[in-house]
């Protein structure tokens, strides 16, 4: 049997998986992400662990190990350079072919963690059996990930899928974290759902059960929509109207088989996919959006693991 | 040296081009599109026309011949099929397949026409050297292509590039060809720019020199804001700013190279790729919106012929 390994670094902790080519996770651990040195600490303990865990590991020597594939939290360039990770302190760094160096040569490759999530719920997860996709990680922000014909839409600036950032409110005053101005992520991540849930109580004295709540939270919003409380309902419908504007644009971009929604807030479940479907349909011209499926992801966290493995799978196993 | 044709199929001529495999253009001839028998009858004339052109063509045999590629005027699912053309009569068929056949079982393929043309543009125009474009044609209607890493994102229900059809006023009244409101296409094509200066001079009595012209046309727009008819040019700005806004999107999503602008409202040359520019800064977040140049096409009526061509074109030829 032949491996991958798919290694997911955050900012905190390092995500390492083994898949075998059957796409079986056949083992997962975590370490703490050791920042310093532009990323050389935390690239040698990547590497020594997938050289521990292969030694340890009976019937299993480096050459059954096809190559690791990373999911890093910034923009990586065509060629494999990230100019900066804020997350994790690393500037003007070919990440990629450092860990190679490590690891005695092997196939190496590096791709955006939101990005490499969606390459992962399109092989093992929600879009399994397809190979165009479109994942959106409503989380703390909203990531996005667009996986054309089987691979990652990376861009030529590493700004591929970045969905969280389009504009969707040009006359927005508050300012979004990326400088920008009605970012998509200021409506529909788990903060923006709150942002916009609060503008509403504010802007009435409309009953609403939100204002018996002391720290309103996304889920929150979510739970009393789901109860049926109005303004609930109303500000939830508005953040996903706002998500699904910039999913018919997608859809009519790079036209994928479906649209995947992951993240924290997605436990809020088909009630949630359900009416971002609902939503989508106002924006339907040339092609009907009912055309797309709009599914929750399945792999959570593992999403990630899985991608960075598919980078460096070789296409015969990954379609086998 | 060995040749790939280019067919450029529209609803009432065919433009045809041979192109060798150093990319140069050494014929091109046109006829006229004879509908009928579910497109069998132009799709004799061609597989006619091409062996015609072989027989004549001293120097070359239909050995020296690669390929055929199409373009036509309609979505094209993965798998090469139409569901329907309508500008061609055409419903339910495998066009390349039927081509193909008429050929001897020659190398083929088919594509969208606008995708076609910014495949072109890509490759042999104003692209050249880049892989990875979004193409605007500004004609009647507003066509759009985006090619990623050298291929043509086709979609998976043929919307791929369906930029005139994505929706960027949501509470426009009139509705657009396609049966959907609010598309790019009636703000931003040669009938939308009249479309919305005629709004514009009915909403004020303000003067302007359009209120001159008997029969507005887009090119009488654009020279009266080039000669700084303020009403004209807020009008153009707010025509150019609808697109702008869909090009930030597309520069989040696919994230090109470039942006190349064809079509007849193009001929306005820099001042409008300028202002489209100019328009898209007011978009900008985590990337900056100057990172991504906006340029005329150069090809013009033949950027068809050389996609058309490209699609057949083997990789190691057309990098040549």
């Amino acid at each position: 049997m032949k491996y991958c390994a798919g290694v997911d670094i955050g900012g905190t902790t390092i995500k390492i998986g083994m898949i075998d080519s059957d796409g079986a996770l056949v083992a997962k651990w975590e370490i703490p992400t050791r920042k310093g040195e532009n990323g050389l600490l935390f690239m040698k303990d990547i590497a020594d662990e997938i050289k521990r865990f292969v030694e340890e590991k009976d019937d299993m020597t480096m050459e059954d190990l096809i190559g690791v594939g990373m999911g890093m939290p910034g923009p990586v360039l065509p060629d494999g350079y990230m100019e900066v990770c804020v997350n994790l302190d690393v500037h003007e760094l070919y990440p990629a072919r450092l860990l190679s160096e490590l690891l005695g040569g092997i196939k190496t490759a590096l791709a955006n963690d939101a990005n490499v999530a969606a390459l992962g719920e399109m092989w093992q997860g929600a879009g399994k059996g397809q190979d165009s996709i479109c994942m959106v990680t409503l989380g703390t922000g909203v990531g996005g990930g667009i996986v054309n014909e089987g691979r990652i839409v990376s861009g030529m600036h590493g700004a591929g899928g970045e969905i969280g950032h389009m504009c969707v409110e040009p006359g927005e005053t508050e300012v979004c974290n990326c400088g920008g101005h009605g970012c998509l992520e200021q409506y529909a991540s788990a903060t923006g759902i709150v942002r916009v849930a609060k503008r509403k109580l504010a802007s009435s004295d409309r009953p609403s059960r939100m204002r018996d709540v002391a720290d309103l939270s996304a889920k929150d919003v979510c739970d009393l929509a789901k109860e049926g409380d109005e303004l609930a309902l109303e500000s939830l419908r508005y953040s996903m109207d706002r998500l699904a504007f910039i999913l018919s644009h997608i859809a009519l971009a790079s036209d994928p088989q479906m649209f995947v929604i992951g993240g924290g807030v997605s436990k809020a479940g088909t009630f949630l996919t359900d009416m971002i479907s609902e939503e989508m349909k106002k924006y339907q011209g040339i092609v009907p959006m009912d055309r797309y499926d709009v599914a929750l992801a399945t792999l959570g966290n593992n999403a990630g693991i899985y991608g960075a493995a598919r980078l460096v799978m070789p296409e015969e196993a990954a379609e086998a």
